[in-house]
């Protein structure tokens, strides 16, 4: 995802997944990222897991407000609940506002600049 | 990570790796990382990849004033270079306040308190 004028909010969820249920999970997943899309105030999701099951998904919102929406959307609070039940074994949630941000190139473009 | 008390900072890292130089790589992430929990103000790192190169790394401090202070560490600044260089085909760093958080554990006795 490139780079958004700040201020902006930015939501890190780190997790341990569980061993079970990876199709179900996966497909959850994928669902989540479509609704959250759909959703007021998206603005990108990023997510990376590697094979000892810790992941980071760190989704980006217009405001607080829309993050709160879309914590208690229907569906997605399903899917809450089966996370906590089936697919975290541990999991920790923070809501953060981007301050500053810089991409790889655009640093370059100032450095020489 | 566990919970800390908010606010504090988050540095978010996402990147996308080259597939160059696997093994200096991860000796130097390895090494960022130890260096990073030896300077002042720092709280924690978290770091996932998954296999198609894409990672994100967040690391977590009590003010902006500490990231300045890592972020210009001679030893991290050799590091940045080679990560321009080399080891990222692109990147995006961001700089945020982290308002609130909860982990699995906490919200669950919440909602049930």
């Amino acid at each position: 995802m490139t780079d958004l004028q700040t201020p902006y909010y930015a939501v890190i969820f780190s997790n341990q997944r569980t061993s079970e249920g990876e199709g179900a999970y996966n497909a959850m997943a994928a669902r989540m990222e479509e609704l959250a899309a759909s959703m007021p105030g998206y603005l990108g999701i990023e997510s990376a897991r590697g094979e000892d099951g810790f992941g980071i998904t760190v989704s980006y919102w217009e405001t607080k407000e829309a993050i709160k929406n879309w914590k208690a959307n229907a569906e997605h609070r399903e899917a809450q609940k089966r996370g906590r039940a089936e697919w975290y074994k541990d999991f920790t949630l923070r809501i953060t506002k981007v301050e500053c941000s810089y991409g790889m190139l655009e640093r370059q473009e100032k450095k020489n600049g």
